[in-house]
């Protein structure tokens, strides 16, 4: 397999959108991406789109409105790790040597489905009992609070430094500070989240430009590379499960870190999964930033936040930049690469020159993950 | 690239299974696969799932059933070449030696959707007007008509051949002959189709496992390989566009037999497109199987029926065996595998060595096909 280096970036603003179809969503991410790569759209040889919910041909639909076509264009549908796993095939495409040039998009219009539930539901007799996103993170963050001795306040803390980062973003839904009180008197959700420990709901898109090492040579000034892709399911097991520990995605880091050849001390900026609040801390600990039950600790300490050791989530993450399902796993990529380079603004982490991106959903079997991919790139 | 076989194939018969789910019905076909390939379960390193309907995380859920998982698992949405595109996909991951063993499956429930339009429809507007497959395809017939003085008998014989081969498909949704009088009385549909110049829509699943050359060779027996896989998209121009011409599948067969280093004449078994009868005719054409105007004279001859020289959709194609839109695709490659193998039943091409796949689907920009998949199988 070959190099394959991020060489363009696009995004739009999260946010609600009701009045617009996917493809005007999404068609802007996608030219700002062609265009800071500085690549020829006849030299793009393949597109891939990831979205859940965007309906049939949602790549089809966004290239033709840029005026696009005639290359490949396949859609991959992953739940929240849609366009996570998009980019995934992405880099295998260009690494394996298919193309030189593809496109990999992120798109998701969830305005349109109002209060309706998710197709999922009709199919899953666990999620059509209740077991919905919000209800299982709840209670995996009660038996996390059970284990660990982790208080609705401590918990409370990743939302407001989730929204102190996404302050500072102007591409984030939620782009204002909230104080602990504010999180702590909020509506209530599931116990023990109130509204501000659950990310909301949005619609956005983002686009990466991947091409050769050769391709980003002759471009110049193009080097962020994709040191691992990841892609992996859940086990589905029926017996005992240890609700505090994400084995999907300790398993995707594992694998990610292996491809890269680092380890968690090596990772200079995170973005990872914080649906909720309890995901950020079980998180740091499936990829190894602490160890188990020291989740809170490393929060408290300030080394996840902007200026500390291992800055996670510096966009504001999905509580504050906001979760389009299919967009997230791109608008990940955009974050990263552009910190890579220096050129992420306000929130940018200082000299960074390894990230990771890691976008997980699909709660299925209960506990487990349907599709978790995690990404390593590096300058 | 390294070569890529199929070492396993599975199918269900299709047909209405509206008590079934999605994972329930796909399961079967998924493990026939595997059980005939000989791989083992743990041997897997991905899965690639092509649904157009089934919702969310369609492969995870099969796999599941099956008791297996853990390995990547990605779900792709192309219309009608929604498991064509994931066999490409799972062709690339053989062949760039991402993974040796593969299982790409296509799963689709129709009857889920009664009546109802499809999610497509809300952002194209000129499907929302009306320009709804069935007659997309009858604009092409009335214009193909005009062209080359075909006449609506002419083309009603194109169902009466779908049909007599589909009567020797056990595994068909309609296993039974119908004479051209019947096509000729049935129920109008659009001019100048009745009920039986359409496919039916239906439930279905299929299978195959892929593997390296070097896997095959441990398994033995496993002869049929992957020629060529050729992913393509519309152009979605404009302009004026000749209706009587696929320039989709004209360029993805170049594109296919280019790869496969073989012509048109070299081909001893196709399983087309036929979702209308006029499909039919015109991708003789767009195969290069006859020049332009000439698909009657080559159905009229013979050539394209059981026992004739170029044998097109000898399972029944999209009319007899049905065309439950995601299966469709690796149907078509599980049709075309085993008549390779020789084990093809009473509707078996004597002595096939080279086959032909074609799925291409999603009207988008009137004319222009969203997505169209081409696959060339050898042994």
């Amino acid at each position: 397999m070959r190099e394959v280096r991020v060489v363009g970036t696009g995004l739009i603003p999260f946010g609600k959108f009701p009045d617009q179809t996917l493809a005007e969503i999404a068609w802007p991410a996608v030219r700002e991406a062609i265009l800071e790569s500085g690549v020829k759209p006849k030299e793009i040889g393949g597109v891939f789109c990831g979205t859940a919910l965007g309906g049939m041909l949602a790549g089809q639909r966004i290239m033709k409105t840029l005026g696009i076509s005639g290359m490949p264009i396949i859609n991959v549908e992953n739940a929240c790790s849609s366009s996570s796993s998009a980019l995934s095939l992405g880099w295998l495409s260009v690494a394996s040597g298919q193309h030189d040039v593809v496109v990999v998009v992120g798109a998701e219009k969830l305005t349109k489905f109002g209060g309706g539930t998710l197709p999922l539901e009709r199919e899953d007799w666990e999620v059509n009992q209740g077991m919905v996103m919000p209800a299982l993170y709840a209670m995996r963050a009660r038996r996390y609070m059970h284990e660990y001795g982790l208080t609705e306040t401590q918990l409370a803390e990743v939302a407001v430094k989730a929204h102190e980062h996404g302050a500072l973003n102007p591409n984030a839904q939620i782009k204002k500070r909230v104080s602990l009180d504010e999180v702590m008197a909020a509506r209530p959700v599931t116990e023990p989240f109130t509204l501000w420990h659950c990310c909301p709901t949005g619609d956005g898109a983002a686009a990466v430009v991947l091409a050769s090492a050769d391709v980003a040579r002759r471009l110049e000034g193009k080097d962020v590379r994709i040191a691992a892709s990841e892609v992996t399911s859940g086990l589905y097991t029926d017996h005992f499960r240890d609700m505090t520990w994400p084995e999907l995605t300790a398993r995707g880091a594992r694998g990610a870190f292996e491809m890269a050849g680092i380890g968690p001390e090596d990772v200079d900026v995170a973005e990872i999964h914080d649906a909720f609040t309890i995901a950020e801390l079980m998180y740091y600990e499936a990829f190894g930033f602490c160890g188990r039950g020291e989740a809170y600790g490393l929060l408290k300490s300030g080394a996840t936040s902007l200026g500390g050791s291992i800055p996670v989530n510096p966009s504001g993450g999905l509580l504050s930049r906001g979760h389009p399902i299919g967009a997230t796993g791109v608008a990940q990529a955009v974050e990263v690469t552009r910190q890579l380079e220096g050129r992420a603004g306000a929130h940018q982490v200082e000299g960074a020159k390894v990230g990771v991106t890691h976008a997980t959903g699909g709660g299925i079997a209960g506990l487990d993950h349907g599709a978790c991919s995690i990404h390593v790139f590096a300058r």
